[in-house]
């Protein structure tokens, strides 16, 4: 564990005491227990080892808790975390019951704004600052920093032009290090990189002519330069602007070049920074490598097909068809809005458009998903990743909301395939040309057949649009599964001691619904039971008890899905557990007095 | 109607064989004909005859619909209309079955991209752009109109960013008039003030920081300046931007002098401009009127308050609370997403924040509202303004889909007030302080009590959340209905043979919903018909749905709102009979033969 200064920094008071001298032994320090401690457990290693004198220097010159900090997206506040009360804590980041991998208020008040999304540190700092002057706290420092890559999004725009009309006492720091997860786009990167090379003179400043006081770029790694310049900055009332370089991933050689890698690299020796080799050959794929490969294997013979992602090309497998036709597949930044514009937009020049964007994410563009593509019908198709629980990321990454949001939406199709044939099928038969956007919601990790590719490689089946399937018949009881969580439902039909009860239905179209086939299935079981892994309100279930009511059936139905509350971190087989979707959920539900 | 060159433009190939010199006549003419429709149509005025110069050069210099035009917004695309083919179509603008009021695809070919909410046309025809030059179009032009309010947007700056790194033929066009439908806001819009009175050098231009060839600013009434400027840039390949100076309301004095007004003066005197008086002081308040007041009472008395509005101080009456208090109530422009996160910013530090924002344009803003305050818990207090059928600002603009994607977030409470007096009561009651987020949706116009001041000035009362009320008991059949569409409940059962059947209910609290009073009437009533001004997919009828399958009631169940359905526009009553939730389809519903 920590020892040396590090083991004596119970929070930044104690940090304020040592002298400036002594500082970068601490920044050592931490940089290695960040190492070790990821080493073992997981997590994003990058960004905080890229920050870690800027974060020294923040809780060095600034009052925190009192000045309010915020770390924009949350990906480099680990640092932040040890220096603040977390130094023991810091061996349960990302698992069940412990710290989050995000800044949380509910943690610790120096996590003064919580965050996961990008690009909300400058708005929140602003409300922060215009809050201390109406409550005549105008000694009150209020930071944000933010990363090159969020910085583009629109988001933060919109809080430098409110900022730069406000005397608020407002500190922007930009982190700019030119990645974010992937390499950073656009003309806002280019412009900043020749800021950086000395290319363009202070004076042209694009964060001026917003009426910031801009200062650097400076040395992100120098903490006396970077405790000098807050210092002075500290004087100055009114929005401030700092750029500082940094390297992602510094101190630790292989991060530092491999940096896409090492954003969250999994386990590996601490020593050496070697990712420690996991054989996976025998698991099935990862849902993202069968969107990525199939994709390009459909490009090949589509070539009105274009991909588009928002700053996720690595993390969706993208990547796959970026590498092959550069000019058809276009990462655009964390730019959620416009990514789903710019594809409506070559939607009505006739082009096949695969929009892939987090479920999460697709939050940042819901009107855009409304009003400029399901208002014009306009068939672009929207691929969903890391849909339902994603794990460790915790409350704001996982992907539930989508099907309640999506399905009151006229015009959308909404598919969740069972597995990665499926999911292949209907990118198959998309890009074939339908009569409405589509939204295919598709999960984070592994599927469940591991010889995908031998068994369906190239050979794809059109999918027939709205009709769901029965897998399995029984005499009293019908499970509806949409999506992958299917297959908990297939092994609590293995496990059940009374599996002729049961029948089984999948329901990869949760929009429009297969009423026909709901027809079928009430008129035959008294009792139903739905299974998603999606909020209930306004959900799959929801769905289904919409058409009961419409319908003037009154079978029993029970909804399974995730509660109406937010879901911390932990493994996704944990979350599934608590959301009684699990395996052994299922079958309690199955087994139940309700249905006996 | 129109006469002179006018009568003679079927569409642009007819404008292209006028001689430049004829082309100030016909603006001329354009612009008293929009003026003689509009004074007795009504509709959007100052926008249109600002770029009546503007509209004529482009399509005199591009080659239309072949080369893509897109107007942001929209509002300003009358001029565009008449020329393209709907002169005597003219006469039917946002009236039931007539034109729309924005561009629409469906409309005509000229109409490349449909718009109503801003900031879309650069990604738009950036996408439009990107698909030529991948068809090998090199040579077709792709230009958007965007005005300064709607540029300052963060979706528009992505759209920019993205441009500045292509050789996308994309020609974007700066309508700079200072104004939106309210004065623009922001650092940016100062910048622009400062290049056009000529304090920064050329070479000093945000815009070339994103790489874009910059020209400007010109006078957008000087149609040959227009034309020469056009025909230069068309020679020129790659993005480019043209800053353009223009005047909202052009050519009428009072619509120049008066332009907040002006934007959609309802009828007035073709000739001298005057609005037509409307003697209105015996109807009942408009709800914006009871919100902008009751804030404004709230407010001097707890100085805690804050309000918030994106761009719609008028539109919103927070006007009344910005003139008396303007260190409290900010106008932030067109960025709700800033908006939304720079009130949980204030929320963190204590302050009670109002954020005002159109149901609509809430959709842009869903992840702030999840991310940024929902997951969080902060007791921000949203005020969805023109919440259900919005009338004749048609599709884009209906407020409807905001119940079902709001009941899905943890942690919210949603709220549809039924008159002027319980709007005024949730108002009071959230500011006292609740400890979750609140989203108050209220529609468009006039409430039903014309004496609500005189009732209940400055006298509130707390509202118990989630408690529901029964107004009315029956013999059979219980009408559940939440917000002011229950005043049609109210009717209906006034003019029903058979009132002893019915009881009614007022759900003011989607959620929480008053499951107590829920499970007294499913035991008491057979049959429950739920009414909502909003979508029936997730909405109000589907929480009472996913109640009765939770609880196993088997009543029957009929839910009236909103089919799944992008409703045109229309006066509200018509198109809340398109819905079946006007009087009338209420009545049917009621002494339909399932009740019977």
């Amino acid at each position: 564990m920590a020892d040396g200064l590090l083991a004596y920094i119970d929070n930044p008071h104690d940090l304020r005491k040592l002298s400036e001298s002594q500082l970068p032994q601490l920044a050592q320090e931490l940089r290695n227990f960040i190492i070790d401690i990821v080493s073992k457990n997981e997590g994003h290693l990058g960004a905080s080892l890229g920050v870690v004198e800027l974060t020294i220097a923040l809780h060095y010159v600034f009052n925190t808790p009192d000045d309010l900090l915020v770390w924009d997206v949350g990906h480099q506040a680990y640092g932040h975390k040890i220096l603040t009360g977390r130094l023991h804590a810091f061996q349960t980041n990302r698992k069940l019951g412990g710290i989050s991998g995000f800044p949380k208020r509910s943690e610790s008040e120096y996590d003064t704004f919580g965050t996961g999304h990008s690009s909300t540190a400058i708005s929140a700092a602003l409300g922060m600052a215009l809050a201390s002057n109406l409550k005549g706290d105008a000694e009150k420092h209020h930071i944000a920093v933010v990363g090159d890559a969020s910085i583009a999004s629109g988001m933060a725009f919109e809080g430098l032009n409110h900022a730069g009309v406000t005397d608020a006492n407002l500190l922007v720091i930009l982190n700019d290090n030119a990645i974010g997860i992937d390499p950073s786009v656009g003309a806002l990167k280019d412009y900043l990189t020749s800021v950086k090379e000395g290319k363009n003179p202070k004076e042209n400043n694009m964060i001026k002519s917003l009426n910031f006081d801009y200062s650097g770029p400076i040395d992100g790694h120098d903490i006396f330069a970077l405790i000098a310049e807050l210092e002075r900055l500290k004087k100055i009332k009114g929005p401030k602007f700092l750029h500082i370089i940094t390297t992602k991933g510094k101190g630790m050689q292989l991060a530092e070049e491999n940096q896409v890698k090492y954003h969250a690299p999994g386990k590996f020796d601490k020593a050496t920074g070697e990712i420690l080799p996991k054989d996976e050959s025998h698991l099935p794929p990862k849902f993202q490598d069968v969107f990525g490969l199939t994709i390009l294997d459909l490009a090949r013979k589509n070539e009105k097909i274009i991909g588009i992602t928002p700053a996720m090309p690595s993390g969706s497998s993208l990547t796959y068809m970026m590498d092959v036709f550069p000019d058809r597949a276009f990462d655009v930044g964390i730019a959620e809005q416009h990514a789903v514009t710019l594809a409506a937009g070559m939607a009505t020049q006739g082009m096949v458009v695969f929009c892939n964007i987090y479920s999460t994410f697709m939050q940042r563009a819901y009107d855009q998903l409304i009003h400029d593509v399901a208002l014009q019908n306009l068939p672009v198709i929207f691929c969903l990743d890391r849909a339902g629980l994603v794990g460790e990321d915790g409350a704001t990454h996982h992907g539930v909301f989508d099907i309640a949001y999506l399905r009151c939406i006229p015009n959308m199709i909404i598919y969740a395939p069972l597995d990665e044939v499926a999911l292949q099928n209907i990118l198959y038969t998309a890009q074939l040309g339908l009569d409405h956007p589509i939204a295919i919601r598709y999960p984070r990790g592994r599927g469940s057949i591991a010889n995908w590719q031998q068994l369906h490689a190239g050979h794809y089946e059109n999918i027939e649009i709205g009709k769901a399937h029965c897998l399995k018949s029984g005499s009293d009881t019908a499970l509806l599964s949409t999506g992958s969580i299917g297959t908990n439902v297939r092994k609590a039909l293995s496990i059940t001691e009374n599996p002729e009860r049961f029948a089984w239905y999948d329901f990869g179209f949760i929009k429009p619904l297969d009423e026909t086939l709901l027809h079928e299935i009430f008129s035959k079981y008294n009792r139903i039971i739905t299974v998603e892994e999606g909020v209930i309100k306004g959900g799959f279930g929801s769905a289904v008890a919409e058409f009961a009511a419409a319908n003037q059936y009154h079978n029993a139905l029970e909804i399974l899905g995730v509660p109406d509350a937010f879901i911390e971190h932990g493994s996704i087989a944990e979350l599934q557990g608590i959301c009684g979707i699990d395996v052994e959920g299922i079958l309690t539900a199955m087994e139940s007095s309700a249905g006996a």
